[in-house]
C-alpha cells in the first residue's frame, strides 16, 4: 500500500472496541470507514459520533472493498469467526488479545490467515507500553546476564470479575498479558506449569490463580492473579513485573502511577499509560498500538510480535487451566510457529 | 491547509532539537523536510540520518518554500532572532520553553507574530503529560471548588546545572514549566512573588530557589526549585505538583515512574512519559506536542495554549528573579493577552 | 536518684494525655501513680483502667511527695500555669510540645525551671523518630558537606483542623514539629522568615501556611503547612523532611508507611512509628520519648534536646505568624539559651 | 520471679547475637550478665564493651546461678545442643528463628523444654513488627471474612547469600520469617506445598524458590523467595506481604521505608524498623522482642507466641526443601503441640 492513511473498520463495540472505534477516526494515519456490533443502538451512535458506516452484521463490513483492515474487538470467546471471516475476506486484522479461547481456537485462526495470506496483529497492548518495553531492553543478556527468576502480577478488583461472569476468565482475560510478557522479556519458553486456583467470593468465576512455571532456559516464574480485590483498591487494579538476571534486574509495579485525587472518600489513582484522554483525543498505549498496525500496514513493515507468540501463551494458559483443575505439574509443547 | 503532512524544518540540534527533528521525521503528519544548526558536523550528521537537507544558516531553511513549519530549539537566551525571522518567513513557528528569557524578548516574539500573522506555539510540555493534564482536570471548579494552595517542585541533579553553566537559569530552564502550570492548573494569575535563593555548589549558577507566591483568586502557592541534588538522584530529577481546593485535592509526583534497573551499583529509574524509545521511535509527551502543533496548523484547529499564557510565565519568572535578588516582595502585572 | 521506677503523675487527659497515662502504666521504667483532668468522668475512668489515683485538681497531685516528675498534656494555649505550679513542686517535668503558645510564654515557664532548678524536656516527638533521627545523622557535616536547602512538609486533613478549632494553630499545633526540626537538621538557627497564609475553607482558622526561610549558615528553607486536606488523605496526615547539602543528600517521607487496609470504600493507611498498638502495649516513637525521658531523670543523664531549642522553634513561629499577618519579612533574633 | 530486671546471658555472638547483647545491656528490664562465642577475642571484647563476663564454653555460663534466662544465637545449623544444654540447666530461652534446621531437630528442642519445664520463646521478629502486626489485625475474620489468597515476597541481595554459603539456605534463613507469617494471619495451617528452585549466580546455594501453598482452609498461598537480587537493591532486601478475604484486603511492603540518603552514586534506603540505632541506642522491632521476653518471663505472662508455631513453620520448610528437589507437591502434617 501507498496511501497514507489506512480504511479501516471495527468489529465488537464494547469497552475495547469503543476506544479502538474512536482512535481509529483520531489517528492521522487511519480513516475510520464502518463499525459493527450486535447492539444497533449502541453501535449506531458511535457510528454517528465517529463519521462512520453502521453494520448490524460484520460481514456485511468485511464485503466492503474501501476497508483495507479491521479491528476486532468481539468477546473473549467469540474470536475465532469474525477473524477467520476477515482473512477470508482479505482484510489485515488487528485482533483484541487473547487471541482466542484455546489453543485449538486459536490454531484455527492461524490457519486462516495463513491460507488467506494476510497480515495479523494481537493487540497484546503491553508491546506499547513504555514500562514493559524497557524492561524487555532492560532484560537484553549483555545487561541482565542470564535470567534466574521473573515474577508477574496481574491483580483487579472483584467488580471486573463479577462483570465478565462467565465471559471470559482470569486467565484469558487477564493472564495472558503476563504470560506473553513472561516468554517475551525472559527470550524464553515456559516449558511447565504448576497453577491452584481459590474460589470464595461470588463472582461466578475463579478468584484467584497462583502458578509456579518454568523456563527452557531454567529459569522459573511465578505468576500471581486475582480480581478477588475489594472495590476500593486504587485505580482498581495492580499490575507488577520484575526480573532478577546473574547481571543485573529490573522491575515495574503499575499500581502507583503518581496521580492521586483526593476527596472525603479516600483517594483515586489514575491511568496514566493505557487510555487516558488528554485534550480530547485518547493518548498512551492503545492509540500506540494502533497508530503501529496502521503504520506497518500501509508500509510493509513488520509488526512488534509475530503472532505466533500470541498463540504460544494460548498454550500456556491451556496448561495453567488444566493444572489448576488437575492439582499436578502439566508440561507445555515448545513453539512451531516462526 | 488541506495537506495530510506538514513540512517542518528544525532549527536548533542540541538536546531537545535532536529530538524534534527525529519526531517530525517519525510521525505520519509531519515530514522533515531540513534542519539547521550553527555546529555543521553534528547538523549534516543529523540530516543525512533523518533523510533531510541541511543549511549552516537558518535563514536559509526559512527561505525555503517547501517548508511549511519549523521548530525553534535554539539555546534559552538565543530564541528572539530565529522567531522573529521565521514570522516574517511567514512560518507558522513551534518555539520551546521558555518562550524567551525576559519578558521584553517574549514581547518581541509576540509582536512580530502578530505582525506577521502566523501561528506560534510554545512547547509547553506539560501541557502534552497525561499527569499533568489529568491534575488539571481534577481541578475543575465542580470538582476542586475554590483552590487554596498549590505547591510545584521541580528538582535536578547539579550536573544539569554544570552543563548548563550560564547559558539558562534554574528559572527560565526548569522554573518556567510550573510557574505556567500553576496559572494553568489554578486558573488564576499569579499577582504577587517572594524568593530567596541559595548558591554554594559550584555550578556557575544558583543551586535552588523558593519561592511563595500570591494568586488573583486569593490562593497561595510554593515553588520548589533546585538543581543542586547529588548525581545519584533516581531518574535525575523530581518533580511534583499539588492543588488542595475547598471540595476535594490532587497531586502528582513523577520521580519514581514505577520503573527501576537495579545493578550492585544501585538502582536507575526511567522516563515513562517525557520521550521514552519504544520500538525504535520516539514515544510519550514530547511526540503527543509536536503531533498536536502538526494536526492544528493542518486544521485550522487552536492550540491547547495560547502564547498570551507562555507570555505571562515569563513575565511572573522576571519577578521571581527581581525577588530572590531584592529580598522583598514583588508584584507581577495582570495578563493582557488573550 | 538510684530508683529502677520512675514514679510519676499526668496532667491532662486528652488525645495525648491518655497515651501518655497508659504508656507510664505499661513501661518498665515508669511507675504511674496519678493522674488528672478536669473532667472527672473521663479521668476518673482512666485512673480506674490504669491503676492510678485521680485528682480532679492538678494541684493535689503535684503536692504529693510520692511522684518524681508528671507528664504535662494540657491544651496548647494551657502550658504556663501547670508547668510553672510542677516546677515549683518541685517536679521532673515532661512538657508535650509546643513548649508554649508564644515566646513570652516560653519565657515564663525558662524562668520557673530556672529558678526551681528542676528537670524540663519538651515533647519534641521527632527526636524519638527513628526516619528523622537517621535524616539528622545523615546531615552531619562529615556526610552532607554545607546545606543548601530544606524543605519540610506537614500537611493534615481539615477534620483535624475543625477539631481543634480556636484551641490551636497551624502553626504551633503542628508547625512546631517542623521548625525544630529544620533548626536541628540543618545545624544553624533560622533569622529570617516570609509567610503567607489561606482561608477558605470553614475551619475556624487559617487553612494553610507557607513560608520561606534564612538559615544562619546561609541555607534556605521552606515550610509547607495546610490541615485542609479533603478527609480522604491516607493516613490522615503527610509529613516530609528533606536537606540538600554541597556532599549529599537525604529525604524522608511518612505519607505511605508501607502498610494498607483495603475495603470496597477504598484504602486506609496506619501508623506503623508514633503510637502502634502492638500486643497490647503502645510502642513506637511516644514511648521510646517516655521511657527515655524517665530513664534520664533516673540515671542523671542528659536530655536528647535541652529546652533551649524548644524555646527557640517558638519565637520562629511567633515570627512566622507576623509575617503571614503583615505579609513582609521578618527577622529572629539569635538564641540565647543553652 | 517478681524482679524488676531479668538476669540474662548470650550465645554465639554474630549478627544477631551482638544485637542481643547489646540490648540486654539497654533494657531497663534486663541486666546482661554474661556472653559466650567460641571467638573468644570478638566475645571478650564485646563482654568488655557491655560490662559483661565472657565465657568461651557456652556450658560456663549456663552453669551460672546468677542467669535467669539465655539469648541462643548460634548459627541455624547449631541451635540444637544449646537450646538443649539451656533447657537442662533450667534457663529461660529465646532461641534465634528458625527453631531448627529440620522439623527432627526442632522436635528435639521441643522434648527437652518440655521436660525441663523452662520456658522457650522462639525470635519470630515478625511478631513484633508493627507493619506485620497490624496486619495481623486487619485480617481478623470480623473484618477480612474469609481468606482467599496471601502473597509473602522476601528478597536479598546475592551478597548475604556469599556470605551465608552452606551455612543456612534460602528457606532457614529468610523463608521461616514468611512461612510462620502466612499461617498466623491466615489462621490456618498449610497442608500442601510445591516448590521449583533456580541456581545460575555463583552464592553456594540456591538462588530463588517459587512454591505455591494450600491452607486447610481453603486458601491459596504464595512464597517469593529470592537472595539474588544484585547487591544496589535499595536497603539489601525487598519484602511484601498481602491478603485478600471475602470482606476486606490489607498489604505491606517493607521495602522502601520513606527514608533516602542520596550521594553522587544513588540512593540508599534504611532500616526504620528492625534494629535502627537512636540516640545511641537500639530501638525497633528486635529491642521490643527482647523486652516482651523478658516482661513475660518476670512476670509469668504468656509469650505471644507459642514455640508449636515455630515447629510447625519449620515442618512446613522440610516440605518446602523436599518439593524443590523432587519437582512433585508434598502434604505437610497438620499440627499437634499446643
Amino acid at each position: 500500500m501507498t496511501k497514507d492513511r489506512l480504511r479501516t473498520g471495527v468489529i465488537g463495540l464494547g469497552f475495547f472496541g469503543g476506544r479502538h472505534a474512536r482512535i481509529h477516526a483520531e489517528l492521522p494515519n487511519t480513516r475510520l470507514v464502518a463499525v459493527s456490533d450486535i447492539d444497533a443502538a449502541l453501535g449506531g451512535d458511535i457510528a454517528r459520533r465517529l463519521g462512520a458506516d453502521f453494520h448490524a452484521d460484520y460481514h456485511a463490513l468485511l464485503a466492503r472493498d474501501d476497508i483495507d483492515a479491521v479491528s476486532i474487538c468481539t468477546p473473549d470467546r467469540c474470536h475465532v469467526e469474525p477473524a477467520v471471516a476477515a482473512a477470508a475476506a482479505g482484510k489485515a486484522v488487528l485482533l483484541e488479545k487473547p487471541m482466542a479461547h484455546s489453543a485449538r481456537e486459536a490454531e484455527r485462526i492461524a490457519r486462516a490467515v495463513e491460507e488467506a495470506g494476510v497480515r495479523l496483529m494481537v493487540g497484546h497492548i503491553l508491546r506499547f507500553d513504555p514500562r514493559y518495553v524497557q524492561l524487555y531492553a532492560a532484560a537484553d543478556p549483555a545487561t541482565l546476564g542470564d535470567p534466574v527468576h521473573l515474577r508477574a502480577k496481574r491483580n483487579a478488583i472483584r467488580e471486573v470479575a463479577q462483570r465478565l461472569g462467565a465471559e471470559s476468565s482470569i486467565l484469558f482475560y487477564m493472564g495472558v498479558h503476563d504470560v506473553d510478557a513472561m516468554q517475551w522479556i525472559c527470550r524464553s519458553p515456559i516449558t511447565r506449569v504448576y497453577a491452584q486456583k481459590a474460589e470464595k467470593v461470588a463472582t461466578g468465576n475463579e478468584n484467584a490463580l497462583y502458578a509456579v512455571v518454568n523456563f527452557a532456559n531454567g529459569a522459573i516464574g511465578m505468576l500471581d492473579y486475582s480480581w478477588s480485590w475489594p472495590n476500593g483498591l486504587p485505580a482498581g487494579y495492580w499490575a507488577a513485573f520484575e526480573v532478577v538476571g546473574t547481571g543485573s534486574a529490573a522491575w515495574l509495579d503499575v499500581r502507583d502511577q503518581g496521580f492521586q485525587v483526593v476527596t472525603d472518600d479516600g483517594p483515586r489513582g489514575a491511568d496514566t499509560h493505557l487510555w487516558p484522554e488528554v485534550n480530547d483525543r485518547i493518548v498512551g498505549d492503545l492509540r500506540d498500538e494502533i497508530l503501529h498496525f496502521a503504520d506497518a500496514v500501509l508500509n510493509g513493515r513488520s509488526f512488534v510480535q509475530p503472532w505466533g507468540e500470541a498463540l504460544q501463551a494460548v498454550r500456556v494458559l491451556d496448561a495453567l487451566r488444566e493444572s489448576a483443575e488437575s492439582g499436578a505439574p502439566v508440561d507445555v509443547a515448545t513453539p512451531d510457529h516462526q
